[in-house]
């Protein structure tokens, strides 16, 4: 076995970004996709590539690869059965924006014990191998799932991948993650195609007078609706909850505004959330630093603890996290 | 008299602006504005400025200039009795974000026929003098009030400080005008403050993971609080209007992500409304051109109908206004 080999399966933005990024690392990577753009790219750049999952499974099975699932979520199903049959004891990670239903269908589907989900926070408004590069990771947060139960070895390699890519790992559990993502990344969308309509609604005048707040408030409203719409809808509940959330504010500020006529309390909110999102930015790491050993009891605990504060894991040397707060 | 005399009251980032642009174009400037930094600034820049509004009036009365009011809308019904008392024969604009309320705080105060409302919509997440160029208002659309009774000439003059400064003039009623910003200019805002609220509601996690779409959709709320107040409940029926034009719209997508799971009608509109808007900015001027004579019979509605389209003034010579859709 190599500690650094690793099978990609699905070549668009995501999945041919890592098969570059790792392999860069110096990993050993080998990818399957479907006959197609994709795959034809990923083989004229010269890496190892095949459109028989099986045969590149079996390779995997072989190296005692990790796995990484790279397909849109509606295709993990399809895609988990496979994976069990042909490499049932490899190690197993993700990329899909959300955990939670992911996990649930890698313990429904394979009964696969080496599974540890992740999340490269990295754009998706472009799509495809062409689309992808080494450094799309550079500088992102990689959600790295911590529940209890994990396996330290999985996880520590799921976070190498990671760390090797350019990004940092911030640990979380499933559902932790699966509603912080519907606030910052679910929601923005929802909202961004709302505005997008409620703007045009307004005609061409409105159109024509767009500018900075509506431009940029419904930029992500230009990225694929399906892409989209596969990541929100795969998010359902922990959605269903951002968007009630974002309805009971707007629905508040609408009463102020008939009643009194005053907007103040929204917009000092909304305010000083911004100031604060953009000095937790900017302190990112300043707080402290330390380690969280992962052979030592309460690791998972001690990681999602680190995760839900706003700290990251920037390096691992054997079991050791190098954490930053 | 000259053609070309502008007085401004006011020396923010906007009235700075306008001093400095209209300078650079030949206009003979000046400007008056309380003592503080913005008036100390613009004095150590050369310009003609004093804090004596009466004294600067009674100028602009003798030059029969333009006289611009910069002043945020609050301070609308403070300036205007002075203008009155001071320059009650000048012709008369203002730079404000609502055009409707001024409109109506002009013909109960002042009885001034003169009066053509403007809106050069230009930044306003920075603020004071410091913050202005000459070079604001280039390429921007400017809305200039055509509403039936508007006197042609003080339209044209308006027209032509805009066009001067480097902006293109789009005519609108008032009310249209301000049912069009509260749409793509104050409904971003509300919105952008609400989501805000909404991510940082998920922790140091979620603001940890926050990116692309969660920083564009919350850019705005970066503004100062009080000037974008301001502007909204300046606004309030108009914004009332979009606000439940959103509301409706979330609403729908919350009703159907609860029952079918399905976000698809949300976000395709969304998008299809993002297209529309880029494509729109893509054409602007490119669907045809031609002439609008102040002058003839039916030229406000004309210019009305122009800027209900989408298109706009680029240029005026006399009484004809060269235009594009």
């Amino acid at each position: 076995m190599s500690d650094r080999t690793l099978c990609v399966i699905g070549l668009g933005l995501i999945g041919g970004s890592l098969l570059r990024a790792a392999g860069g690392a110096g990993w050993k990577v080998r990818g399957t996709a479907r006959p197609g753009t994709n795959l034809t790219a990923a083989r004229d750049a010269g890496f190892d590539v095949s459109s028989s999952i099986e045969d590149v499974l079996a390779g995997a099975a072989a190296d005692d690869a990790l796995i990484v699932l790279a397909v849109p979520l509606p295709a993990i199903a399809e895609v988990l059965p496979v994976v069990a049959r042909h490499a049932p004891d490899c190690r197993l990670t993700d990329v899909v924006s959300v955990k939670a239903p992911v996990a649930a269908a890698v313990a429904r589907q394979t009964r696969c014990a080496r599974y540890v989900g992740g999340h490269p926070m990295a754009g998706t408004s472009t799509s495809g191998w062409a689309a992808g590069s080494a450094m799309l990771f550079t500088g992102a947060p990689w959600v790295v799932s911590s529940d209890e139960g994990t396996d330290p070895l999985v996880w520590a390699q799921v976070a190498t991948l990671a760390l090797d890519c350019g990004a940092h790992v911030v640990p979380a559990g499933a559902a932790e993650h699966d509603a912080a993502v519907a606030r910052i990344s679910h929601l923005p969308h929802v909202l961004a195609a709302v505005l997008a309509s409620s703007g045009a609604g307004g005609g061409p005048l409105a159109l024509a007078l767009g500018a900075g707040s509506y431009s940029d408030g419904t930029r992500v409203a230009a990225s694929q609706p399906e892409l989209v719409r596969a990541m929100c809808e795969g998010n359902r509940d922990a959605l269903l909850d951002a968007v009630d959330d974002a309805l009971g504010r707007l629905g508040a500020a609408r009463g102020s505004l008939a009643s009194t006529g005053a907007l103040e309390a929204t917009l000092r909110a909304g305010h000083h959330a911004r100031l604060d999102f953009e000095a937790a930015r900017a302190a990112a790491g300043e707080k402290g630093t330390g380690t969280i050993d992962l052979s030592a009891r309460g690791s998972m605990r001690r990681l999602r603890e680190l995760g839900h504060l706003g700290g990251r894991v920037v390096g691992l040397q054997g079991t050791r996290c190098q954490i930053q707060r």
